[in-house]
């Protein structure tokens, strides 16, 4: 039945996630490349689900045809006791946002910290990485240090209001890069730690449409600084704008947004969509208000 | 979010659908109207899985985002349990194999009636059907006799191996044609029956590639009598062919096949496909040996 063995049926999990605009990256990215692929989101906000649902929706999704699942807050950790099997970076995270469906088993992967890694490549090619400060340790907290770190940030410091939080992650990071630098810190050495460090990076989600704000005080922000988000909306952050104004080079999240679709789109499919194409993609939906 | 306002998922249950073309002719009318149709085999065979699933396989096609389902052996009659609402001719046959998802509420088809409605007027336009030898009172027995005496039939003799299940299948009927002249019959009888008979209908499964034979003795048939079959596979069945060759009109089981989806069709994305480009393109998979 050649029709149904080149045709892909993907979902998304997590709250809030009808408006997304990961499904229809994956949908235009398979149009350009001639495949038949159909991305659903499943909302549990809107289905009125608990999180702990995950399991039984994945294997629904297995009976029901499903080729894979992207996943998100708030079950990127509870889909981990639901596995097969799992890739070295998602296990080294704690962290999965794809699973893919291969005969009947599930197999977790994450690209939302390779996703960020070719961002940072892709958008700051040049930029001195050594010495970075994040602001937020939570679940896109995670990906994006460990992404960092393994490309190549010798010194890493995590501010987040959570004490327990930021300490338990900045544990977790040390137990796979024994040779780097990696510390807790609080909002009151932010200015001081800004100062000392290459770039800054905001993992919180202060900046989103409903979280408007900045996410720091940047008056310690230099022109020498780089300035990285994981918002992608608006693409345009209040700390994007601030940094950009000031002469920074930016990397905004729509680069994180567009690099986790992509490598999940090759996860599945096999064929690596032109990334330059899924952002200009992204950034005309996200013009139009979708 | 118009790319999925647009896109169509939907599902086939049943026993052995694996092998189906009832996927691959919807995909196929979808993509002739430029619709984004995704359409999934749910092989209960393959999964292991009991006919009793089928509510709790609607439930979570609901939640994964499906918008229909077909539904074949032997959930046909266990799905009505698990309806909000039913359309008349489905109630009235007592069966349904079309499911369509409005707002979370299951709603209840029979398209393999209305089906072989439209199969008839198109294959055997100008040809008498007022008495009528029915083989078989299963699941399609029901469909084709409702369509026939919808259609106009006025004397219908059913044949089942199975005296129960003719008996009730005749009760049923009356019910909802009193004026017509419904009858349960005996193998024996068939002979007689034909001589006095317009047509002849198969609904059993003999002539199928696994069931292979004739399902009568055909020595009572004659030119004048036109023949129709249930059974696509082949689609030129031992009783078709014998028919044809004999210079009766003749209506292949592809018709009931094609009529089946494209009311599918119709009522999940309220397009009407062509039904004569499905016929081609179901008669070029059968070539293929698909």
């Amino acid at each position: 039945m050649s029709t149904r063995a080149e045709s892909y049926l993907v979902g998304l999990i997590g709250d809030g996630v009808m408006p997304s605009l990961t499904p229809p990256m994956h949908e235009r990215a398979a149009e350009v490349h001639g495949l038949h692929y159909l991305y659903r989101p499943i909302d549990l906000t809107e289905l009125n689900l608990p999180a702990s649902d995950i399991g039984e929706l994945l294997q629904a999704g297995a009976k029901l045809g499903f080729n894979a699942f992207n996943v998100t807050h708030p079950c990127k950790q509870l889909v981990l006791d639901h596995l097969d099997d799992i890739a070295p970076m998602a296990k080294a995270i704690g962290a999965v946002n794809t699973v893919v469906i291969d005969e009947g088993k599930f197999i977790g992967h994450n690209t939302d910290a390779s996703g960020f890694a070719r961002g940072l490549e892709e958008g700051l090619p040049n930029s001195k990485k050594q010495k970075v400060l994040q602001l937020g340790a939570g679940g896109a907290g995670a990906a994006v240090a460990y992404a960092l770190l393994a490309s190549g940030t010798q010194e890493l410091h995590i501010v987040d209001l959570d004490e327990q939080r930021v300490t338990h992650r900045v544990q977790e990071l040390r137990k796979n890069f024994p040779q780097a630098s990696i510390h807790a810190a609080t909002p009151a050495q932010v200015s001081q730690l800004l100062s000392e460090a290459d770039g800054l990076l905001n993992a919180t989600p202060i900046g989103m449409h409903h979280h408007p704000g900045l996410p720091l005080d940047i008056t310690a922000l230099e022109p020498r600084h780089w300035v990285a988000d994981c918002i992608y909306r608006p693409v345009d952050t209040e700390l994007i704008v601030a940094a950009r104004d000031l002469g920074c080079q930016v990397l905004d999240g729509g680069y994180m947004a567009v690099g986790q679709a992509v490598d999940a789109f090759e996860i599945i499919t096999g064929i690596r969509p032109e990334t330059h194409q899924v952002r200009e993609h992204l950034l005309e939906m996200l013009e139009k208000g979708l």
